[in-house]
This record gives C-alpha cells, structure tokens and sequence, in this order.
C-alpha cells in the first residue's frame, strides 16, 4: 500500500469511528466519550506499529515519541469532532503526522531531535463549555477543573488533581496540517498555504430599542421601527468588511426581533457581529467603523442603541520562523505555497504562548466544513502530508 | 353630572372591569369570560335606565332599542379587549353611543326610525380563533361553531346551534365612534376625522436561502448570507412604503434567522411583510413592488427566494352616504373633520356586506393603544360624542 492509499485508509478508519446514527450523518467524537476512546486506541495502535513510544498525559492527549537530543518538534492534531462532524477537520492532522514521521524513519533513521506525533483530546468545545482543552493543558492554563469534566475524566481513569502534570515546557515547534476549511484556496487554484496568522475576533452585542407600534394604524413616517434600523445595521456590517476586503470578515450570525408579531412595528432588535482581523488594528478599525456607522443609524432613525464587548480575543501570528521552514518546505517539494490567514480558531492559537507554532492548509472542496460534505482531493492531501514530512526532516534531522 | 363626566366615569367603570392582575396593567375582557359578563351586565343597566329595551342575541351581542319604524339605526362598538387593553378600544364606541342616545332622548324624544345601541361581543380574536365574532353572527356569515367557542357559549346559556338567528336585515345604517390608534389626528392636531376606508391587508411571507459558512473561513467574496439579503430586502419593503407616502404603510414585524448561530453565516432567514393599503389597486402595487426589489436583491446576491401569500385581505371602503352625513354633521358641530384611512381591522368592515356603515375617529395620545397608555383628551371624546349624536339625529329623526 503506498503511503497516500494509507492515508485515506486511516482517516476512513477514524471517520467510521463515532458514525452519527440519525439521519444527519458525520462522525461525532466528543472528549471522553465511547468513540473518542476508540479513536485514541486506534491511534495509538497505529504509533505503536510505526515504532513510536506512546503515552497518555494527565488530560487523555496521546504521545508518540521517537527520542533525541534537545527540545521536540511535535506535529499533530485534535482528535474531537464536533456534531455530524467531517473526515477530516482534526484527524487529518494527526494521521498525516504520522505518516509524515514513518515516511521520515523509513527514509532517514532515526532523526536527531525528539519527533513526536499528538493527538490531542480536545479543541472543538462539542460536549463540554470549554474549548482548546489540550492545548490550554499543554501550555499550563487550567486554573480550574470544571466539575462536569471532572466526573467524564474520572470515568475514564484520569485524574483531575493532575492536570498541572500534562504542561510541557520541553516543545521547541509545534506544526499542524489541516484542512483550510473555506474556499479561498479552491477558488484560487491553489493546492497549499502556510497560515500567517490565526484572526483576532470581537463579538459585539448590538441592542436597538425603537418604539412597537400598531402596524396598520402606525403611518411610514411616524414610526420608530427598530427593524427596519438593524436591517440597515446588518448591512453596514456586511459592506464594512467588504469595503476593508480580505481578509476582514464581519457577520451577523444571530439576530432577535421583539416582540415578533406580523402586525406590530419591532420594539427591540438584538444582534451579535462577529468581526474577524489577523491584525489587531485590523480588528479594531473594523469594530470602531461598525460602531461608528451603527450610531450614525440609531441617531438618523432616532432609536436608541446599546452596543456591548461580548467576547474578544486577540489575533496570533504564526512564528516567522516556522513559516519560512514552511516555505522552504514547499518549495523543496516544488510547490509555490500561498499565504494565508486562518479565519477560524486553532490549537496553535493556544500553543503560541510557549512554543513556536506554524499550520499548513489544504484546499477544502467548496469550502465546505464541520459538516459530512467536508473533503479534500487526494492529491492535495498527499502534497500538504510531504510538505509536512520535509519540514519535520528539516527541524528534526 | 354633565355628559361628558358621565361618559368619563363610565368608561372608568368598565375598564376597571377585568382589570390585569399581574405587572402589565390594563384590562382584560375576553369573549364569555367572567370580565366580559360583568362588563355586559354593567352596560345593559346603563341602557335600561337610559329607557331603552334590552335583548342578547344568539352569541351574546347585547343590544338596547328604541323603537321606530322602518330599519334600525345603530351605534355601538365592541365589549371584548385584547390583554392588557386599554380604556377606550370599544369601550368607547358603547359609552359614547349610549350617551348620545340618552342627550337625543332627552332633547327630541323618541326618534322617528328605530334607533339601537349594541355593544358586540367579540372583535379582538385575544381568546379563540376567531376575530369579528360578533359582527359575524350579525350578518349572518357564521358557518361553523368551533367547539371551544361552543362549550363557552353553553357554560353562559347561549345555544350554538342557534347562532343563526342573530343575523340582521333590519338595519339600515352602523355607526361607530372609535379611537385612531394612531398618531396622525394627533400630529396634525385634528380633533376628529371621519374613516374613509379600512385598509387592504396583505402578509407575504418571504423564505430567502443562502449557504451557511463559517463565519471566520469564508471571505466576504464567497458568501450567499440569507441575513444580508434579507436585511437588504426589510430596507426594500420599509422604503417603498415611504416612497408611494401615506396611506401606504408596510411593515415586517417577524423574521427568523437559521440556523441563528453567532458565528456562522445564516443560510435561511424567513420574514413576513404584511402590507396595507385602502384601495386594491394601491394594496396590489405596494405586492407588486415588494416582490419586485425582493426579486432582484435575491438575483444580484445569488441567494434563493420564495415568497408566499398568507393572508389577503381586500380593502372596505365608507358607504359614501355616510361618509358625507358625518361631514354634515360634524360642520353643523362646528368642526372641520379630517379624512382618514383606518389601518387597523374594524368590525365596520364585516358589516358592510348587510348594511350602509361609518366610522369616526377621535386622536389617540402618542399614538398608543391595545396598552394601558391607551387615552384620549377628554374634550375630544365629548366632541367625538357630540358629532355621533349630530349624526344619528340626522338619521334617527
């Protein structure tokens, strides 16, 4: 079997693992349930057979590790799904690894650092109110154990009291295949890219309050529709990003009219922007004009508006080391890769604070994501895995 | 105590009737409710007392005669409210009927025609699934009994299977006293005004389909959001109110978003227009537009759309004669009525199909109404009740 035919067969494998059983279809492998177990034993079997020394750290991420000298280079991905999950958005990264690494031992011996492959617990925040589980325990962050997660990783044999035991301050890089999941390097043509920067995000909270009014007796020009105002609102978001171009990105997800009767002027709009920058004046000059120009609204239409910081998170560039071993990588590999910013949140993210970190992207067909129709052409995936096995070759050996 | 002190006091007494228990404030009298009998008993002692004969019909109309010959002349309003209902919304229409019969009794005696005071007993639809019950059963065009309004009707001693009896051919004209509920008398500072139609009613409900993506991994460019469309076409519906200008009014007061998640972009938004206008051909063009611009905005972004007819409701116009005996009048009382479209749904316009009708209308402070804000300035409602009584003297005698 060739190492690309493999490939697919373990991420067949693992996509079987957890196969959702009602109609919506996808795999759902949450942190420390039956199927998450499955898939870790699996995998582990996998890194034992490639000749990997495997172990479990305190919160159930799994380590395949060839020794060496001096600080590890580490690849590698989360092994949790979220709901009807894909094949490939996690497992990808792990099974790639670890092709990455037999490719590398078979070629080459053994290299000169330590090389390890992880699949790490959690990243998704499908079961439980926390997410980058893995990796927050792997840099050191858990103050405290939620109690929930507590229960699950007692049944599973893992001690809570021990979290502090899984951070790792022995990790010189860490490097991550994944699917890009949007359609940028579709569109483009592009087979590859090395991620930049994962974005900053804000979600802002708008409330406008307008007057309800009886619609039939309530004349166009007499009213205080909050409505009509959020709706002018959603597009200035809308055309904000656009005005900025790639890549901000700004959307209203989530929107709720009061009281919500066919026959009644809307009283109250509420709606969530979630603006996204890889820059944080990026981030911010997107949030100032989304703020400015809602408030130019609210004062033309006379309703009131209340806009409130819901969460924020800074952007995290990728460390510009590890992005130009990437490149050199590709082009090792005869690739010209593209740059770009990852759009959506990563275990690197997290990483960043205690390692170097960089990401590969493969294309993903119509950008589909988190959802059965998530897939990647074969080619693609076997050149994201050779890149990958170059750039190990190149920090490790 | 003057006219005007009684009717005061009257409408204090029956909005104290079923007064809300609970924070919201205001009253409720729904059909056969224990409110409702109350208030119906307190208004037939009124009528007693005032000399006229009293009688309930078939569902509980209540209605106070005396007698004339040939066909009835009538006034009144409904007895019902909606939850949490204000002071005047029907109340208003009995009382100050009742008052103008008792100041043209007092003034002229008996009346040439027949000439009656009902108080309907349904029109607000706030406890069954029906709305203009009474006027219904007074035209005739009752064809089924639900069984929930059945059982209510038995618990009062009224017979269902006798509802056909309450039909009426013996009237000649209907006219009623209402507030605006609506800021228009108030804005311009007219006292009064003299309903020229009631509005044609249309709710389209609009379904847009986009693709929903991943709020972070999908550029603006490669987008189909259901919301933004949507928001483009709630602009649409609102602005081309305004632009065809008053009595065209159009408002979308229910919209749903899927799969309303913060960070993913809407793939669906469903919302409903409901649009109103007092002529058909006036009503047709506000369809006709709306469906146009949604149609391109749907077009222009690539996003999917249908649209759906839920209701459709032709417009009722005034009988003329009435119309110009109100005018009458209300110059002979000293006072220039406006013309004014009703926006809002008026037993008037189900009693239309048996009998000539009219409507006035006197200025709703701010607009309020269905709301214990709900008020009127009192000189206003005497001169209201002045004009009612002008009117039904040209009539009656």
């Amino acid at each position: 079997m060739t190492g690309n035919a493999l490939l697919e067969r373990r991420l067949d494998e693992l996509y079987a693992i957890g196969a959702e059983p009602d109609g919506g279809g996808g795999a759902y492998r949450p942190l420390y349930g039956s199927a998450w177990a499955a898939a870790g034993e699996r995998v582990e079997r996998w890194m034992k057979d490639a000749g990997l020394e495997t172990r479990r750290d305190a919160v159930g991420n799994l380590w395949g590790r060839i020794e060496g000298t001096g600080k590890s280079i580490v690849t590698g991905s989360h092994i949790d799904t979220v709901r009807h999950g894909g094949r490939l958005d996690g497992a990808l990264g792990i099974v790639a690894g670890l092709s990455a690494v037999e490719a590398l031992l078979k070629a080459n011996g053994k290299p000169k650092r330590p090389l390890e492959v992880v699949a790490i617990c959690e990243e998704e925040g499908s079961r439980f109110k926390t997410s980058f589980w893995g990796s927050h325990a792997i840099t050191g962050t858990i103050d405290t154990v939620d109690p929930e997660i507590a229960a699950a990783m007692r049944e599973l044999g893992l001690d809570p009291a021990k979290v502090a035991s899984a951070a790792r301050d022995d990790i010189d890089t860490f490097v991550e295949l994944h699917i890009e999941q949007g359609a940028v390097l579709e569109s483009s043509g592009t087979p590859l890219a090395i991620v930049s920067a994962i974005v900053g995000t804000a979600h802002l909270e708008v409330t406008v309050t307008g007057r309800s009014d009886h619609a039939g007796t309530t004349p166009m020009d007499l009213r205080l529709d909050a409505l009509a105002g959020a709706a002018a609102m959603v597009q200035a978001v809308e055309s904000i990003a656009k005005s900025l171009g790639r890549p901000a990105v700004a959307t209203v997800g989530k929107l709720e009219v009061e009281p919500d009767q066919i026959n009644v002027v809307p009283g109250k709009v509420v709606f969530i922007a979630d603006l996204r920058h890889p820059d944080l004046a990026g981030r911010r000059a997107l949030e100032e004009r989304v703020r400015s120009l809602c408030g130019t609204i609210a004062s033309e239409r006379g309703l009131g508006l209340d806009i409130r910081m819901l969460q924020e998170r800074p952007p995290v560039p990728m460390h510009s080391d590890v992005r130009a071993l990437l490149a050199r990588a590709a082009t090792d590999c005869g690739v010209q890769a593209a740059e770009l910013v990852s759009g959506a949140g990563h275990d690197a993210q997290i990483l960043a604070a205690r390692m170097k970190v960089g990401m590969l992207f493969v294309p993903s067909i119509g950008g589909r994501s988190h959802c059965p129709d998530e897939a990647t052409n074969p080619r693609d995936l076997e050149l994201g895995t050779r890149v990958l096995a170059k750039a190990l070759e190149l920090m490790a050996y």
